[in-house]
């Protein structure tokens, strides 16, 4: 069987299949390692070393053969994909795992003046810009308008960038202290809270402890076009910013479009198996698979992680000759860190958690899923030193 | 005053003046971040990520003005210099501790075909290729000979590199099983021994412990020239390379010859005050000094610190119209690490340490002068995985 793409669904589902008599794992993807996606604001904002957030696939599963590549074609038929290289890849079973990227739904300006936040490429190069920034001003080399942030989307990955560009800047004081006041991060969401699929509470609580961190929040307002210094709002209003964060939505790549039909988001409508067909299966944010009151479940880390593992069962159970139940969800709940002692946890038992209590659970929970040893004990120092040394502690540094 | 590199040396006599009533202290490097030197290795085979060795020159010396610039001129008599950028910075004590590049002693082929270990850039980009020959040979893009490797010079730093990438190597071996035999390492040295400035005995051991990784050691051998793929030594032979790295030796930079009469190391004489008159002192990696014996003083850091910290002393005794005593180097050993657990240590009063207790040794004192606090933690977290997961633990990823 092969496994298109090494995230967290495609790497659950081999986990669990490598090794096994009878079942060859193939896992395809264009990088040898996985990202740790939910930290990629920690890599833009200096917190943690990229290092921490790329885990070699190889050393993930061992029992598995690893093909770095880029496909190009899937012929169904013949049960065979290409590689951009050339080289033919024949499957029995293929499961797609591609995940999503950003999408900047047409906005004018988008994609030529905001970054986003989808790998370490794009993490590493908003670290780098406001950080660089900072140099830049001292030198006169940029007005000192170009402190200012402004950061789209009022999910779960705008409030914790927002909040630990809120938190960098203020630990940058120490290092450029006549700059302290020129430094602003602004929120913009078009719609009427932050973290819509959360409860009102929460919302109001994120919106509150952001502010607390001296972050300006704009909601109800979208972007209607951006320049190279500003952004404009539907409101009217001009946002100055020399650094524009983009994370108001992820789409599934347009490229597998064409094996069938997708949704708003580009994702592959699927079986309740999980199934296109022809033993393709598709899981993760690529898949668009009813959830409880019909919405299409969300494109998080846990839905992906479910359906890996599901699939590695069904397809040890179709080879048994024993029939699939369909893939029901297991929600676990779900959370957002704001800041340091800032989260917010909802569990679908009701309960809610705020402030350090939901803020450790967080910092628990992303140790315990960080795949391998080595990053889970270098986080747990780098977290540590950020959390004593708060203030005083030394940043990381522009390296060229 | 002026200090012109943040380096160890640099940096040392900054701690020591910054904040003190009468003296504004400027520090200029071409980067914002002092690099751990001794540490680059470590990032060149994967062992550690390079913020861990990159640290904030703001922050680490608060009281001080950084400016981050390229000094292009030197005017003596006006007691100004002037900056790529233009900038003119006026001094009443000039202190130069611009450190040392790598020479290739003008062997042909060096060049163009040797990576060297003087800055995080070239330990990156080692790294990069160390890991990524791996792939390149997979995908059948380089032969398998791509695996070889060979280090020239054995200094510490030639050492310390042959051992890290035999580990390496080793470690390597749970991702790509099939290309371990095709993987080796060839360590270079012009003279009869390994790690000239220790005993024989501790050249002996450190030779042993080599072997005892798979590394093959060549004495007595110079490097004539170098090809894209192979080092062709003085005795005839050639051996093939997929990576050749050059730590045969360092110099001071050429551009500041002209400030007075040089040793073969381009290092500028000084006088025992470590002074070149009109306000200018020199130390660290640039600076000749006599030491026991009458041969100049090693380019280690020890030296550098010392140096640092004896002129911030002497430009306080010069205010205050007090005499000057010559700078006395104070011995304080020296060591090199050959791999986990292997090590040699040696102190002047003539202790002399070997294998595990060399090797913790060697561990604490290099945590112990990890510039801050996040690296000294996250280090720790590092080396102690590196320990306690050797051979099964996970390593690190190229990163494009």
């Amino acid at each position: 069987m092969v496994i298109v793409g090494a995230g967290f669904g495609g790497l659950a589902c081999a986990r669990k299949l490598a090794g096994r008599t009878g079942i060859d794992v193939t896992i395809i993807d264009r990088h040898p390692y996985q990202v740790f996606a939910p930290l990629l604001y920690q890599l833009a904002t200096g917190g943690l070393p990229e290092d921490d957030l790329a885990y070699s696939v190889r050393a993930a599963v061992p029992g598995a053969t690893f093909r770095r590549g880029e496909v190009v074609r899937i012929d169904r038929e013949a049960r065979r994909l290409r590689l951009a290289d050339g080289t033919v890849i024949p499957w029995d079973d293929l499961v797609l795992a591609v995940g999503s990227t950003g999408t900047t739904f047409g906005t004018p300006g988008v994609a030529e003046h905001a970054l986003q936040m989808k790998s370490i490429q794009e993490a590493r190069a908003i670290r780098r810009q406001l950080l660089q920034t900072y140099e830049d001003v001292e030198l006169g080399r940029r007005p000192r308008e170009a402190l200012k942030v402004v950061v789209v989307g009022g999910g779960p990955t705008g409030v914790e960038i927002s909040g630990a560009v809120a938190e960098l800047q203020r630990a940058m004081r120490r290092e450029f202290p006549e700059f302290y006041r020129s430094a602003s991060v602004t929120l913009v969401e078009a719609g009427p809270r932050l973290l819509p699929s959360f409860s009102e509470k929460s919302s109001d609580h994120a919106r509150e402890q952001l502010e607390d961190l001296g972050v300006t929040v704009k909601l109800g307002t979208a972007v209607d076009r951006m320049y190279p210094d500003d952004v404009h709002l539907s409101s009217g209003e001009v946002l100055t910013a020399g650094t524009i964060v983009w994370a108001a939505g992820v789409a599934a790549p347009k490229e597998w479009e064409g094996l069938g039909p997708t949704d708003r988001s580009n994702r592959l409508q699927v079986s309740p198996t999980l199934q296109l067909g022809d033993g393709i299966w598709v899981i993760g944010d690529m898949a668009s698979v009813p959830g409880p009151g019909g919405r299409p479940l969300p494109m998080v880390a846990s839905v992906a992680m479910q359906q890996g593992r599901y699939v590695a069962r069904a397809i040890v159970r179709e080879q048994a000759g024993q029939p699939l139940t369909p893939f029901a969800y297991k929600d676990k709940g779900q959370m957002a860190t704001i800041g340091r002692r800032r989260a917010v946890v909802e569990t679908p038992r009701g309960l809610k958690l705020r402030g350090t209590l939901a803020w450790l659970a967080w910092l628990g929970l992303h140790v315990f899923y960080l795949a391998g040893g080595r990053q889970r004990l270098s986080v747990i120092a780098d977290w540590f030193w950020n959390y004593v040394a708060w203030g005083i502690g030394p940043r990381r540094t522009v390296i060229d």
